[in-house]
């Protein structure tokens, strides 16, 4: 029987990493009854004294819930902890918050549903200090009508986004999105480390340059982000090529690693394949 | 003699280029008195239906007005263009916003001043469409007294930012910014290219997904970004090893040339550093 009132007051949260202690607290200060475990013990800080219960079994979660939650490591630390208690799950729902591929995804969905466990997959739009403040959201994927019972529950985490039927997408837009945002990692890095190497003002450059110049940037290259090689002539990729080779020198004047100017490489590899091709 | 109400309203541009133009136009929208010359004729558009004035020589331009400004290609298109006319200028303001490297501006700077001009130098921070618009902004090098004297006649380019007495700051600021902005481009671009090789829908992602946490991210990144080669304990470098691994890998699996994933590497190179020197 699924009895939504109390599947959406109980939750277990298996792993008390970084996430998993944030997705607890948020869940705690919205009023839920929270159960954690964690493969080491000793790592539920205050949560218990905030109202959740901690067990030292994976089988006692999941039996203290009907909705599971798994934040671990990575896909193999989601199967080693779940293969000897699987069939417990049987006709229970688990949702996945650990960051995995596309195909682990999708290959960890054929393997609950042949134990009957109710699925679905996800991706946290957060960081854990962000974790149920406002502009959070969690990517789920996987059956819809599952969706719509499953995110009442989860929402102190942060708004609930469903991308899909298949198991695989919510992996695939929530890499596809960090791989954008190390792109702003790796550039802000590199450009902290030119301002310092000539002796410029790193913290005056930071908030009076850097982040409005990125502010103003930013929604002008995700809607010019593209899938083709090709870039538009108003693009002027020969002027952007003379331009990242320019940034490229005095990188290597600066003195920054080689390693950290991949991001200018990448661009540059577009701009003079663009030229290359042009009529 | 410095005459300052005259020399505001009346401003020389050379180049006509995407960026060149744009100049112009916010200036004569301003009310500048605007003089326009390019190496190739032909290019004022219809910026002399709205008021400037085109000349066919450097000299011409330069006798136009006490301010002229510099927007080509890079800094050899600069001297080129100066170099038979570089007396002219003596006593004269030019300021440059050609893009170059910080010791090209400052060796434009010491050739200049041999001849005694007066001479910022500049960088634009905006694409020629966000010319004069809320947000764009100019830096601008040098002299601070010359910077006071110049900047409200520029005004209308964008808000002027003076960032030091050093002629090389202003294209260390500029590039450096678009150093972290290029890291934008690479991550979306790689971002794109992962949801179209998977069959994911590319707009419904860039609208819902990566705008919303590329503006959530951005200004903790800026925060966080570091001179150092060490990752503070809270950035977990080995959990984010294992999530950058995960998303390279995805990469392959989607087919994204390898080539667009340095921007990854760069991060990756700095977590495995972390967590290689770290106790
Ligand atoms: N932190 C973030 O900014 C962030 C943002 C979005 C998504 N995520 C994702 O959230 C997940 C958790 O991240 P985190 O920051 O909490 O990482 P973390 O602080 O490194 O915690 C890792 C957790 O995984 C557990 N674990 C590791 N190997 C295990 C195994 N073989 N069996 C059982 N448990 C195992 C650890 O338990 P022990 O204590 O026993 O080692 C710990 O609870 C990751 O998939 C991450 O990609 C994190
Ligand atoms: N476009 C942007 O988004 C942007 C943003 C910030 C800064 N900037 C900077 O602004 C500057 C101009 O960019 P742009 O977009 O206007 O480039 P562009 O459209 O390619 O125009 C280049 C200009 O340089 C002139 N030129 C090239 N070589 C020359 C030479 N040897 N002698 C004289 N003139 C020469 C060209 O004249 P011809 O017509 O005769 O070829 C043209 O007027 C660059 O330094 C660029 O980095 C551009």
């Amino acid at each position: 029987m699924f009895r939504m009132s109390e599947q959406h007051e109980r939750i277990s949260i298996l792993g008390l990493g970084a996430m998993g202690r944030a997705l607890a607290g948020a869940l705690l200060a919205a009023g839920r009854e929270v159960t954690v475990w964690n493969r080491t013990p000793g790592k539920a800080g205050d949560l218990v004294a905030r109202g959740a219960r901690e067990v030292s079994s994976v089988e006692g979660a999941i039996d203290a819930s009907d909705l599971t939650v798994a934040c671990l490591l990575d896909d193999a630390s989601v199967r080693e902890t779940l293969a000897p208690v699987v069939q417990k799950l049987a006709d229970r729902t688990l949702v996945n918050l650990t960051s995995g591929s596309v195909r682990q995804a999708r290959e960890l969905d054929r393997w609950l549903k042949e134990y009957g466990v109710r699925f679905l997959a996800g991706g946290i739009m957060a960081v854990p200090p962000t974790v149920g403040t406002e502009g959070a959201f969690i990517l789920y994927s996987g059956a819809r009508d599952l969706f719509d019972r499953v995110a009442p529950a989860l929402s102190p985490l942060g708004r609930p986004h469903w991308v899909g039927e298949d198991p695989g997408f919510a992996a695939l837009y929530d890499m596809a999105a960090l791989s954008g945002m190390y792109g702003i990692g790796a550039g802000v890095d590199h450009a902290v480390r030119m301002l310092h190497a000539e002796g410029g003002d790193v913290e005056t450059f930071k908030r009076e340059v850097l982040r409005p110049w990125l502010e103003q940037m930013l929604p002008i290259f995700v809607a010019g982000a593209d899938v083709s090689d090709t870039v538009p002539d108003e693009y002027n990729p020969e002027m952007q090529a003379v331009g990242l080779e320019n940034i490229l020198a005095a990188s290597g004047e600066a003195g920054v690693p080689a390693d950290l100017a991949g991001h200018l490489r990448a661009s540059l590899w577009r701009m003079r394949r663009a030229v290359a091709t042009a009529g």
